[in-house]
């Protein structure tokens, strides 16, 4: 509802302002409150307290949209920013965020143990991050991809898992991370193979099968490091970085993420 | 993951493709199966089976966007053409939705009773919805506001309620028609006070409270009742209609959208 | 808590009941206020409104028990009507329960659709079933088994089950009793090859496993129909039914356990 | 199920044992497969991984319990003794509870933070809990109770709750330590008022609300102190302690009940 008065009258309605209704009028058939017994039917999907809790979101069949899109293998780099971009605004936007780790067309945010945000409702945190990361997507699109229209509006989906402790945050951050780098690895060599040494898909993954192949054949090219997506913020805004978060290395330059309270 | 081979690469690891492995060489650091056990802190959220799964979806602060957007008061038709444009979108990217309704800035789309989407997951009904909602949005706006920009991608929030029954989801869909036939009463008078009658939107708050006012002093503008949008499928595609659904009539005309097995 | 007061106290303290508090002169490290933040972390499991809940518990490990306490094979009466006494006590005990079904050492229980029994919690549900039925099993025990002293107190599991419809919840309990139906029938033969033919238990679960041999060489004891146990309710008590409730026969004769309306 | 075969049967069954089945001569109205689709609504309702599993314990309507069964106000010896003989019971008869700590009639108990019994089920921990401690309840009594029988079967109610740290663990121990120390601190004064300053309840009621009075006129007997009730574990059995554990001197000399590694 966005005209004024509209979360006045949800309010007035629920509380008993009887002149109001009686004004209103309101015919048998509209009663409102005879249909009200319906709320009842709604779960309760809080978050385990003091717990991390991490939403990730992926994008919904983006093989299919890279082919239409033409984006370059194995990884894009203008839509590697656009995802960053969108990661950003979404940090902007909705309160709590701590950090968010991408990777191709996933990306995960992690909102801080105590964060109070909604009650701490699972449908809230997802569908905030979700619509958010989506509308920024096409939004910002032209930004980066100046020359090529967006044909269609894509679409994403998103999950909530709740961490109890620092360690299991960070390994599942070192989870994705490591999802990355494996996925990154294949694909750079299955490119190369494909469009330096000529070999067709099929053939370069069942070259890929074999063992000991990729060391003798391909160079793995520097830039490749480049495709993990860390956003983090100072104290004013989010900040992208492009750097590892398996090890301790990351976490102690960057105590205050983990420890809200210091 | 968009690039060739990246469905193919998660299987494989799942699986034992030791060559594979051995072949990226893959350091202790990077072992991914070290941090695989972290998927089990995921929870399983699947919606009761045989019950008809709500997903709705609201506007976030759309108070302040429909002010920064020059909405007209106390409803922009472009902006709800908009919204209509948005749902039908949703009802045919995504499978198994069998009828949606909305008002102002929220929209209720109906999954049918025994679709197996996702195996029913909540989190997967109500991010794809969103998101692709979203999307949608920013996608289709100059369609509908050609003169106008888009200020900043706009943020949707949602929820999945679960209905054991017809009569449950029918008393849904009733709610939400009767809050927005609330909500537009209040407006339309609300809004022909400050505008016609020259109140302060305070003042108009004031005189809304006394009773008795309202039939005397303005006139409710037809239009009104077009607010309501209903968007159901055809055998191919999805038909957006402006009609009532409180009361019977509506559903004895379309048995198909309850009945799925007729 | 038992004594006197104790409701009483713990709501005054819950409210502002200062001059008691300051009354008592808890010390610091007794602020029981301090910890309460504790609280949050209770999860809520409210069934879904308008839907049969079912409580199935299951003896643990009876295997072992029927052993130690010579339980008669295939069935032992005394067993089974001591199971019905502690279902028709739980009936009697607890509020909102229509109907039982039992067998073996299982139990069903269903409370009403619109039970609004401690907020329809799922934990409250099954927690007081077994622990109404664990308690009166021991506290029965003489009335069936005089001669023999029961050797240590048994446990048994259980858990909660909705179902949104009529059908579902017939078909559940036509579940239990195929279920029934076929142990019976196994356990049955394979005694009597044991008891009458003289195989050993190996020998006798081979035979089971070839086609065709039972209706040959066994005839079916006319009292194993005698193992399913209904509990249901007239006006004022639950009372023990033997009868099937595979098909539509037994509830046209009771409408009312369904039809809590009429 | 308690005779031999029955859980092969199960398993069989859910296998595809067609000769046996063709063996059995299901009729089609028996055919158990037709119904089986009963258990997609189960529910899962695993307890998230690496936290701390509390099962909390109530009497049900020990109020009028201790009244049928004439326990000396404001502890009864005799009950509190039995209380902890079942709780040592459960510790014993299932797996992996580390602490169990209660009062009056209620207890609570904690299964070790990587626990995978049962896979974690929320409703296998809380209905083993209460059904075996309920048992084992009318099982002991009259050792404790020897003159005196016992009525009825009592009942009780159970929860689960998860913590995901040591702190929230500790603080709930510290919170159910504090509840105890404010309900015997007033219903030893409560009861001193009545036995022996000759007031009626009501009158000791509203005394109580007046502040400073109970430091004047009675003293808080030594025994107080040990209603509180532990029990832990040594290598081999569950032993029952009164002392503590708010404070971090008995988890310091405890550190074993916290560290599983270690």
């Amino acid at each position: 509802m966005w005209a004024a008065g509209a979360v006045k009258i949800r309010g007035c309605l629920a509380a008993t302002s009887v002149p109001l209704r009686r004004c209103l009028k309101l015919g048998a058939a509209m009663a409102k409150s005879k249909f009200e017994y319906v709320r009842d039917f709604e779960a309760d999907d809080t978050c385990l307290a003091h717990c991390w809790v991490v939403v990730r979101l992926d994008g919904r069949n983006f093989h299919r949209f890279a082919e239409k899109h033409n984006f370059t293998k194995p990884n894009d780099s203008r839509a590697l920013h656009l995802m960053t971009k969108c990661a950003q605004t979404v940090m902007e936007e909705l309160e709590d965020i701590v950090i968010a780790y991408g990777q191709s067309d996933e990306y995960s945010f992690v909102f801080k143990r105590k964060s109070n945000w909604f009650k701490r409702r699972a449908s809230k945190f997802m569908t905030h991050v979700v619509s958010q990361f989506a509308s920024s997507y096409v939004f910002y699109w032209r930004d980066y991809f100046e020359d090529q229209p967006l044909r269609y509006p894509p679409g994403f989906d998103g999950r909530v898992v709740v961490y109890p402790s620092n360690q299991t945050l960070k390994d599942y951050l070192s989870w994705r991370q490591a999802d990355c780098h494996i996925n990154n690895l294949y694909n750079t060599v299955f490119w190369a193979l494909v469009q330096q040494s000529g070999l067709t898909p099929i053939q370069a993954q069942e070259r890929l099968q074999v063992d000991e192949v990729m060391t003798k054949e391909v160079r793995l090219p520097a830039e490749m490091e480049g495709k993990k997506m860390v956003v983090t913020r100072t104290r004013t805004k989010a900040v992208p970085l492009h750097c590892d978060i398996i090890g301790d290395a990351f976490w102690k330059e960057h105590p205050e993420i983990l420890d809200e309270d210091s």
